[in-house]
């Protein structure tokens, strides 16, 4: 059906999960774009969003029907802009759960033709989230099973802006 | 038995969903007292609580039993000063819940006299809070369906502050 | 305003949890009658529903506003019939949250006149079950501090019918 | 890319909630096959496989690339004979919500080219289950707002076998 | 200290999660009883309790401070019988943790002088379960990965009796 | 076998709850290091480092076995440092589960020779954080039932400061 589908976050930086479910997502759709949420919540981030592009672009590489980009405004208004029918949420814990569900069910009443779908994260990367990740790298903990090299690479030069 | 109940938050702003609480507990009990917190945790507030007081009193006009007040420190020594013996609690989710049990807990210890109440919220506000509100408000998306019209009236001049 | 309420179960046999909320909504509407269901899904009950309701009448005699009755049938039918606009529930738990958070949804689509209000279990009674209560007696352990003596008395008889 | 989904359950009987996973899951994927399973778990079942399957292909007809069969054996296997890549799942709750994890970290092990998706029930039906359904139906009330027409009707005579 | 600490469970039968547990929990403890129930509520087990008993003492074998039992009546009594005052449980999801949370008050209330300590299932064994286990075995799925070889070799003769 | 145990937090300040964790830990293990965190994310602590140290030293001054300290850096690398092979950790609710089930698995990853180990929060502390009694005590509620009297005697000075 030529689906296109959109992995939102703030990706601060990216983690071997979030890599995790690109992978998936991108064999399961024909056109899969990672946003970065400029206007996300959360208050001081590390990474500038355009650095998490740039990250995300690397690391997403060998994937050819994976684009990275930025989005600003409404989620959902961005995947119509984008002829996006899916979004995708990765899912770790019962927590996350319901903070989704929320969500999805907030953005189904604003965009009932936009479904989102959850799948689940590895076992293996259920205790992984950008936070823990950055605490680690404060702490000079290894991080070089939780990211991607190219995330690594870039973790030391940030904390110590 | 000539029952006063309270109905505490900090409604920054109320939502469609505390307005069907105020509603079915109003119903419940012989007087009502909305008691928007001063003093609530939440750092940075979009309304003022005179302005939240205002807003709840034009939604609330309908129902005669329903007062509209702030309150100032201890939630169960504000109800002990107002004769009542309910609060009432909106419940939405897991993680409501686990918050509203510990609080609820709490004033126990603290009031073993007064009883906390729970309401659940209405299917269709299953996914609303005050913040998603905001968050949508502020990305210019439609929040007619969400809040009365009285809030949807005075959400974008706040914004604009 | 003459409000009655109806806690529902199947309190085979009735704990101290239980009477703890019958207490505490004794105290808070005009009547209460406490409905043993005679058709729970509950496949082996270990007290008959006459029993149970002969058990439940003792230990709340002091309580001069409380019933105790069996019911057939839909609970909400029950209500109507009795005049009743008020279901309590308590809650102990998550799990039990969900359950009933789906029950009080679907009693409301069924009699959106009548409401349900959870009451959170006392600390010391969160551990507290019927079928706990009936595994521990079971294995000869004390249950004294878990359930009222009229209970405690007829439970040994009960066990070994 | 021409992908075939699976919809797994026991549906005795399909309900709301069931139609309308249906109807968005169709509405994504290109082949989506509704499947009843044959050896769930669950004892002493309403409707025999063959009946469920003639309810589903009803309530489905409208939908051209929905097919309904029903299946034996392991998930995964069957999938893999259907040249499906995906299965769904419907989420209301958190219980559901962990056993579904539970059940796709086992089928990720079993078969990692086998993804499960999870799309979240519409708040509406989100007090929905087959049980609650059958509960209601035994105490006569009226499900006519819960079930589908083809199911509706059936459903009297089977509670009288 | 020389503390001697009881792992209790049906084990029916054990698997490589119990197994992690098992080895982990011997790393901390003096002294470590694997204890089989003999009046767990589970009403049709596969195994009797002297075949669990016996593939439990096959893949303890290496660990030394490991015994193997069966018990009868109170898990709290059996405990003081054995001069342990530490009860181990392995938690994989919030489920588990409720019920035994509510286990974990329950023996508090009986038994003060014996903690419940609880040890995370490593992640690789989050979806692990006697249970699934039986239902991959019944469909004649691949266990292999699940079970312990010992486990694995009786599976299929228990399924066929 | 001669165990050490840290048991970690923020102790911001020490509760009953926490006093309750020390107390049944230190009777478990043979050395027990309360160890204050210097860099938890929490951003603007009640009291210093130092205060809270000298806290606890006063309220587990019976227990010879306990040594209170601060740390930095990672917890991990500070377990080794002190030869401690086992973390202990107070559980309240789900969200607390979730939360230290993810840490769990992380320091998991980062020290697979360190195990961390649960305990049930007594049930008369379940509501208790240092959260709810900062907030207590800044409404100029009663306090005295919720912690120590070594950390009464400090909250006024402190939250006038």
């Amino acid at each position: 059906m030529g689906l296109t589908a959109i992995y939102p976050g703030s990706f601060d930086p990216a983690t071997n999960g979030h890599l995790d479910v690109i992978t998936r997502a991108s064999g399961l759709f024909d056109r899969l774009i990672v946003a970065v949420g400029r206007n996300s919540g959360k208050s001081s981030p590390l990474f500038t969003p355009e650095e998490r592009v740039e990250m995300l672009r690397e690391v997403s590489a060998p994937l050819p029907n994976v684009e990275v980009t930025t989005f600003d405004g409404m989620l959902v208004t961005f995947a119509r802009e984008q002829g996006a029918r899916v979004l995708i949420k990765g899912l770790r814990a019962v927590s996350d759960f319901e903070y989704e569900f929320q969500m999805a069910l907030a953005n189904r009443q604003l965009a009932p033709d936009i479904e989102t779908l959850f799948l689940m994260t590895s076992a293996e990367h259920l205790y992984l989230s950008s936070s823990i990740v950055k605490e680690i790298a404060r702490l000079s903990g290894d991080v070089s099973a939780l990211v991607p090299p190219a995330v690594e690479a870039r973790l030391k030069g940030a904390l110590n802006r």
